[in-house]
């Protein structure tokens, strides 16, 4: 592990090579960094389990359907099922699900007991996502089972899935609260098996970023197989959490649409790929139809009777929109001043906005040339003191902004002839 | 800097000697870490600042009074508002609230500029949070000064603030795509002039957080001030950034009532408290009025006209129901299993959902309770399984559920007498 100390990884936290142009002149810039995955990681988007156990969730089987469709065309790796042993519509939608013949690999979610096991593997799904309680909490409060029972019986399920040619993984439930010596002896146990993946669970949303980074790493060292993360968002960290098990060589990340699940939700996939886009543009974008993002938002927020955050990352109404005067000027400069992510890559686009009392001379030039007037700099200068004025004493509408503009230009050409205007400003969109 | 190596401080990622009862028994029960304030941080709340460059944002006196009232109330340390330069209605408001005799300092942010710096002095503030551009983006795109006049006008604009009593704060915008060696030489330099505060500044939300514990921890050792961080939330980080900058030594974060702010905005207050409160509940419980955020955020949603985000962390609307069986069973045993925030702690309560195919008959169990009905848990399981039965079908109510029940408990009373029913069973609440 030499080479991994901690000045070394943190002076390294993107730790990809894919990174893009933006950090070419960042003392952070990544150096090499064999753990990290922040460049070759792989979704395992549950919306249709994590998700529709979302308090408004009620997915019927077209809508399973189209967003199962919507999120293979979009490119994750796998998709993620409610249990078959749930109902029996849950069993039927999982077996009509399979029979699409999707790329992303179909899983479903299913308790660690053999019942549910058999159940399962009968569907058609590609594999199984096997999951425990290991904290003293459920342990406790849920199952009562003991560290011995638990380990015997995962080895005798994850067994039998593999007898039947699929794919399996093994977590722990509440992981950052569970013990970590059993923690670790049982997925060296379950590795030893065969598994292809255990989990990380931060089934309760207490991890944080660092412990995230230093469990994963732990962990990393004691598997071969791959490592599976699933982080909810009660404490408002399930996108840094992800970003960090990558960096400490997790594989997979656990999604769902807008980070729907139990409670406030898990790790968003628009979220998530706006924190990895910037790290790892040539992945992301060559792997994910970003622009498919906004449509599937909008597809499952409908289905579940909720509206996009208004803060949402990239698809929120105000992710683009620049307002103070200091930042609309830069923003027209050059939108890298202000911007880390590119509206373009989402099928988006920027605004600047102009009709407040804190905008500045640049934005309203900007507007004067997008009107096609012609003003001096002198000019713009006044007819913005004139817009602050108006939008100091109430809120003001782009109309009322462009009214201003539009009346004093006309003053301006009532004026005495030889009063010179400039010419159009070149701006930048 | 002993003690400090990347793995003791990885293990110690919480920090504090103030953490809670939940982390007892969890293997990443924080050491001592002399770096981490985690447990004595500071919040500079800028939602009449920050908050105003939100896209939705114009706040009359009245309501940037009631919010800085509401802000006071709850225990912010520091209000922060738009700088008097901006308009004259913004100069006017910045005397009304300096004259309202809050307990929370009241600061203006400014430019790095003497005219600004003079007009913010004559408004009565007790500081001034002085801004500059650094990255290179910025000084080409924006300002297009070098860093010898940077650091020039900064000590001038320092000493005349502190020459007239008041404090300030000194801070890079864009610090994370800034220099290294420019920033910390920067900081140095103001540090030895007595600036209180120097600032972080994650203006286009790049930043990660093992990024961030690096680039704090290492001023941390250059300046003998306090650390002011401030994030955006493009890329979904901020609330962990202000963590790990925390645990890094950073003294204060800027906050925004729901984050509001340019683009997508900043670190929300109640996101950041989500998060403290987990990690130093003793801490944020004395200081904060955690019942009044739920207020407060409402009031603000109102102001800007947006709604409450449905997966906010606390207040969302579905923040503490609980809906899959296995979960619904644990929480009715311990909430503790599910839940790391009390709902209790901010006035708010649980709800567990019984009224979906994903329920179990623990869950049912419970509504028969509340219902004042008595079953014999056969019977619950066999009523749970006609529940599930008609959700599987359509999305059902909890009417349509409490039906079922209701009609299933009337059918019981028409069996041969002899069938016995259980007594009522206790439930946790």
């Amino acid at each position: 592990m030499s080479g991994t100390n901690g000045t070394t990884t943190a002076n390294s936290a993107n730790g990809s090579s894919n990174n893009g142009g933006n950090f070419r002149s960042n003392p952070y810039q990544p150096v090499g960094d064999f753990l990290s995955n922040v460049g070759s990681f792989k979704i395992i988007e549950s919306t249709l389990r994590e998700g529709e156990q979302f308090a408004n969730a009620y997915f019927d089987t077209e809508t399973k359907i189209k967003i199962a469709k919507a999120l293979d065309a979009f490119g994750v790796d796998y998709i993620e099922l409610t249990s078959p042993a749930a109902s029996e519509q849950s069993r039927r939608d999982c077996e009509a699900i399979c029979k699409l013949g999707l790329k992303a690999k179909i899983l479903t979610h299913v308790r660690c007991d053999m019942r549910d096991a058999k159940l399962a593997v009968e569907t058609g799904v590609d594999g199984l996502d096997v999951v425990i309680g290991t904290s003293s909490f459920l342990r406790e409060h849920s199952h009562g089972k003991d560290m011995a029972y638990i380990e015997k019986t995962a080895i005798e399920v994850i067994e039998y899935i593999k007898s039947k040619g699929l794919e399996v993984r093994f977590s722990s439930e509440d992981s950052f609260r569970s013990d970590l010596v059993d923690l670790l002896s049982l997925y060296r146990a379950v590795d030893k098996v065969g598994v292809n993946r255990v989990g990380i669970a931060d089934t309760v949303g207490c991890a944080s970023p660092r412990q995230v980074y230093d469990l994963v790493r732990t962990l990393r060292g004691i598997v071969s197989c791959d490592i599976e993360t699933h982080f909810h968002d009660d404490t408002g960290c399930s996108i840094a959490n992800a970003f960090c098990a990558l960096e400490a060589g997790a594989t997979h990340i656990d999604t769902s649409v807008l980070g729907i699940g139990e409670r406030n939700g898990i790790t968003p996939l628009g979220g998530l790929l706006a924190r990895m886009v910037v790290t790892s543009p040539d992945y992301v974008k060559s792997k994910y139809k970003l622009h498919m993002l906004k449509e599937i938002e909008d597809m499952v927020a409908e289905a579940v009777e909720v509206n996009t955050p208004f803060n949402n990352p990239i698809t929120g109404f105000c992710a683009f929109t620049h307002k103070a005067g200091i930042h609309a000027k830069a923003i027209l400069n050059n939108p890298s001043t202000y911007e880390i992510l590119n509206p373009a890559d989402f099928g988006l686009t920027r605004y600047v906005h102009f009709a407040s009392r804190l905008t500045g001379w640049n934005a309203v030039k900007t507007r004067v040339g997008q009107l096609g007037l012609v003003m001096t700099d002198d000019q713009v200068k006044e007819v913005t003191a004139k817009i602050k004025a108006l939008a100091d004493v109430r809120p003001i509408a782009i109309d009322d902004a462009d009214s201003i503009i539009r009346s004093f230009h006309l003053t301006l050409h009532e004026q005495p002839a030889g009063t010179q205007a400039s010419a159009p400003v070149e701006v930048a969109q």
